[in-house]
């Protein structure tokens, strides 16, 4: 266990977490130990370079507060965050696809009743949300819980504006038809926040921070894997240039307008609406244990 | 640019950063992602296990401060900062080992004239250091900075101990002979701090953070390397098993134990003292340069 060269020291390390007691940590720990090595290997940093890296990884972990996660931002802009979700939602049936948390949600949104509007006193165009819980086989669940949060016309959720309080975030309970609707504003298409580490790793690429524009949902049933995804603005510049790689066809809506007047739960609009519709199939829990066994 | 899956994702996040305008940034960039995601995909986290990767990381960050690097704690206990050392001093000649650079150094420590006491009132063995700085051949370089730290008896470092000032630190310039020397007392081994995250792991991994004593030299004149190394102290229970892998062989001294009374500069000692003696050899950047080409 002394004078290592650059091969033999993947060795020691390996035989020094190799009496991990618990199986996944040391399957984690040997993997990470090699590819790590590996990465270090390839590129060859110089002493000046692996001090830039361990500068970088710093003002990461300085950039995160309650309310701004750059290591989320990290794992989204190098495809890691997507990577994961793919390895974890290889359907084999008909459920609605998954797509990247983001680093926005903020837990256990206030439950507002069905039909509420969740803008405050946002400006914007309207937007009338409904949508269905189902399971794969198209059967209704009742008492879903679906949070939903989305951006403002400028790009920015509530969490980014100092002392805002919750807008545009909300959860909502499905009745016993399956359904959920909600008034809000239709979200822009934003650009991640790039004023930090993630941020200039993106300008030293030549990448755009920008994503295309989306609402968020979470829902949760029992007996169903969670389901974390967005529903994306048809037509939007950013569709084929997500800067987090979270876009998949079966998610786009086209947010249709709708010229003024009565909307389908009777709300009389004085200006043309556009409307989210989208028919959400949930995963059941036993095609999810089956996938990691 | 939409709808990928675990593998397809790579190749697009590898085209995204194709386009990134300096070379050496394009390729570290490109072997990061490839070594990330194939790391992902073979150990399959599953959603909860990437947050708790994310929780990690940004705990790593938080720990740090002015005093404390543990994302250099996290380097150095994976063997990326050995491996990296070894990368860069793959020396063909008769040249100082190098070692890890450990996250105790103070930029621009106070030079002190050769004779100087550096131990201020720590109680401990008293130690008389001293050295040559030579070239590889053995010629002697004056004028070289020599940057001296080490642990207290307990195994801390001033830096440790809040408000306490630079203790057991120094810098010192050889003269015309190539020589230095100082006093101090003997440092001891000692835990790498191990109540944050690094700990943790450690723990999780079944290993102790122990590293065997040594005197921390950073060595630099005109034309040279910059040296980064230890010297260890023979016979401590840790050589085998530092837990950060920077043990050489050709860096351990014996620390000679002498009787009380006259030392090699004259002053008289009234107790027992050991003594710390080393032959630095530096490279020229000239090799530096052609290894890195
Ligand atoms: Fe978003
Ligand atoms: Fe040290």
């Amino acid at each position: 266990m002394r004078n290592f060269d650059q091969f033999t020291i993947t060795q020691a390390v390996l035989e020094r977490v190799a009496n991990t007691p618990d199986a996944r940590t040391r399957q984690i720990s040997e993997a990470l130990v090699r590819h790590l090595h590996d990465f270090i290997r390839e590129v060859r940093p110089t002493q000046a370079e692996w001090e830039q890296g361990i500068a970088f990884l710093t003002a990461t972990g300085h950039m995160c507060t309650g309310t701004r996660q750059e290591f989320i931002l990290l794992s989204d802009t190098l495809g890691v965050s997507m990577l994961v979700d793919a390895i974890n939602h290889d359907h084999q049936q008909a459920v609605t696809e998954s797509t990247v948390l983001g680093p926005f949600y903020v837990e256990g949104p206030p439950e507002q009743p069905c039909g509420s509007d969740i803008s405050g006193d946002l400006p914007g165009e309207p937007m009338f949300a409904s949508g269905t819980v189902r399971t794969a086989d198209g059967t209704p669940l009742a008492n879903a819980i679906v949070d939903v949060w989305h951006s403002d016309e400028d790009g920015y959720y509530d969490v980014q504006h100092e002392g805002e309080g919750l807008v545009a975030r909300a959860r909502f309970r499905t009745d016993e038809a399956g359904h959920f609707h909600f008034w809000s504003i239709k979200p822009a298409a934003y650009p991640i926040p790039h004023d930090g580490p993630v941020g200039k790793m993106l300008q030293a690429q030549g990448r755009h921070p920008w994503r295309p524009a989306h609402v968020h949902f979470m829902i949760e049933a029992p007996g169903y894997e969670k389901l974390v995804t967005h529903v994306f603005v048809a037509g939007d510049a950013y569709l084929d240039s997500d800067a987090v790689f979270g876009v998949k066809d079966s998610l786009i809506c086209d947010f249709a307008v709708h010229p003024a007047g009565a909307a389908p739960d009777g709300r009389v609009v004085d200006r043309p609406w556009c409307e989210l519709t989208y028919d959400f199939r949930l995963n059941p829990v036993s095609n999810a244990a089956s996938r990691a066994a």
